[in-house]
């Protein structure tokens, strides 16, 4: 247990991928924010699809390109602390107990996303819909990445 | 009530700043994904304030401050639609009824937070802990007066 909690904290600080100060954020409220986080980036995500399928909008594109980035270089590792594996009274988790054990390939994970999403935002910056499209793409496949290993629903 | 749901589409074009297209989103999600978006909006300001109080790491400010810019330029008014002003299903949501009706109010509101956030990114990019204390607080003012007027809790 003590490898690890060790490991899970090494975790933490690798992912927020800043030496800052974080705001001490207790545990069910880590669970809303994380949960929250990658809810706010499957919206903005569906906006960028909506707007492949239909009318390409790029202040539109951009601006949710510019969203999903935020969340992917927002240091999620601060809210993934030992203790949160588990629902939290009202505050359900889909986490897999392994993402706090797996700390080398959850980093490499989240490197992934926050390197994608930073490509979205330049693809939609340079306003060419292909090239939005394989990003927007890219993306989604580090979304599917982590939540085969480590998402239960 | 037909002059209601006019004003709320009129608010919801206007909300949105963009002219595109936006993902058909089921009624139930726009609340759940408005709520992620200010929750997700609150963790970053609340990093802030830490950073403010502790050790002021710039990097990790500038990241929050861009994620905050992005949850108010998202075009949230899209998840305000005619439907969304009380709970479906396991949905709640703390909206008050009068947002839907009062649509250049929250329209100004919506203005506010936005101009506010970008300003909070300006500041952040500075690297000027003071500029972005004042910036900070801004950004906060404008949460707060949404609140006091369309938020029940």
């Amino acid at each position: 247990m003590k490898k690890i909690a060790i490991a899970a904290i090494v975790g933490i600080v690798t992912l927020s991928l800043t030496s800052g100060v974080f705001a001490q954020v207790k545990p069910e409220d880590q669970i809303k924010f994380r949960k929250a986080a990658y809810s706010f980036s499957a919206w903005n995500m569906g906006k960028i699809k909506a707007n492949l399928e239909g009318a390409y909008n790029a202040e539109q594109v951009k601006a949710a390109a510019e969203a999903v980035a935020a969340v992917a270089n927002s240091g999620l590792g601060a809210l993934f602390s030992p203790g949160t594996e588990k629902a939290i009274g009202e505050q359900k988790t889909a986490v897999k107990p392994e993402l706090f054990q797996k700390t080398p390939e959850v980093v490499k994970l989240a490197g992934d996303f926050a390197a994608a999403a930073n490509e979205l935002v330049k693809a939609a910056e340079s306003g060419d819909a292909a090239a939005v499209k394989a990003a927007h793409g890219k993306v989604s496949a580090t979304c599917k990445a982590c939540h085969d290993d480590f998402k239960t629903r």
